[in-house]
């Protein structure tokens, strides 16, 4: 499994806000004081893109614990917001939930050689081909894990600005992908997940972090 | 693979806002014109909690797909909150994530003999371990995916009031597992998904959940 840009951890910031800064101390703490130390890891199965791994760990007092981990190499998701104050979302059927799910445009990090590709290419690459606009400002708006408990993906999240129609020479999205294009106004996408219409963790996260830096 | 009340697909609701009834509809479409049905089913791992299962679909033209699924019992994800308006939030080692990581409350759907338990009680069973808190009102407030394309890991979410301590007959979490407490007021806890010192999916989800519930 190569390394992946989005699985190294960025820096927790107080970032002005000194109720943060204990909380930030503890956090940097207890990465050493609760450290679960790796002693072996071994690929119980080899996907396309996911791995799933049996780790084994020691934790602080010794006692070994063994952990099955789904080693994903992360993903962007992307808030494309038009002139008009709408998010572009995409509806698309999601196997796992047995049903069509309305989101904001996402996608894998690209391996290549074993590199993994950094997020802000991946969400350039990934709004032209689920959405067809391309986008002059790709704003990076914070970070996720998914699914910590059993899984590595880290999903970085962008506000994309000044969209503008991909052209002739779009980008097409995978064949196995089938989507369809939603324009909702921001203030309809707050309702959808307060409704139960969006029920996506990165999508809820999202649109909720965008209304929060808009002041919405 | 038993059956989980978490799976069960919870009702899409325009609740009221007109606007959402365009897409509640296209949603209901989309779960028929793009449907992606089932032909086979194969477990690749079998953890334990987690299942690997390489699932073959045809999509709507006719084609074939192969994914790699992940399948879970599903989860619950509880935001405590105290008579003074703060959070009550744990601090706990990701191995997945290589980090100490601060999140709201939450754990897996427990099986016993084939039953997947119902979210609300593994909801109090869940604040009970890890804050060592009851709470007389456990209110739904919505549930999501974790990861929708490779997962089927659905978390519910709830907003826990009329906090008690529980007491010397208090259950105690898991031996592997090491929390610590932190209380932090919702301004705050907003603060930290704004700032990266809380990048967990469910979490930040569910802080922006309730702090939109709570009109902040």
């Amino acid at each position: 499994m190569p390394d992946s840009p989005a699985r190294r951890r960025p820096n927790r910031q107080a970032a002005g806000v000194p109720a943060l800064e204990p909380l930030v101390r503890e956090l940097s703490e207890a990465d050493d004081t609760l450290k679960q130390r790796v002693t072996g890891r071994q690929v119980a199965y080899a996907g396309h893109y996911l791995h799933l791994e049996r780790v084994t760990a020691v934790m602080p007092d010794g006692a070994e614990v063994v952990r099955d981990v789904v080693v994903h190499p992360g993903a962007v998701v992307i808030a494309p917001l038009d002139e008009a104050g709408r998010l572009l979302l995409v509806t698309q059927f999601r196997l796992p939930a047995g049903g069509a799910m309305l989101e904001l445009p996402a996608g894998t990090l690209d391996t290549h050689d074993g590199q993994v590709e950094e997020p802000v290419a991946a969400a350039r690459r990934e709004l032209e081909e689920e959405t067809g606009y391309r986008a002059e400002r790709m704003e990076r708006l914070g970070g996720f894990w998914s699914a910590p408990g059993f899984s590595t993906e880290y999903l970085t999240l962008y506000l994309a600005t000044g969209l503008t129609p991909a052209g002739q020479d779009r980008l097409a999205h995978d064949a196995d992908e089938d989507l369809r294009l939603a324009r909702v106004t921001l203030e309809d996408a707050i309702a959808a997940t307060e409704t139960g219409v969006i029920e996506d963790a990165k999508s809820i996260a999202g649109i909720l972090m965008v209304a929060r830096r808009l002041g919405r």
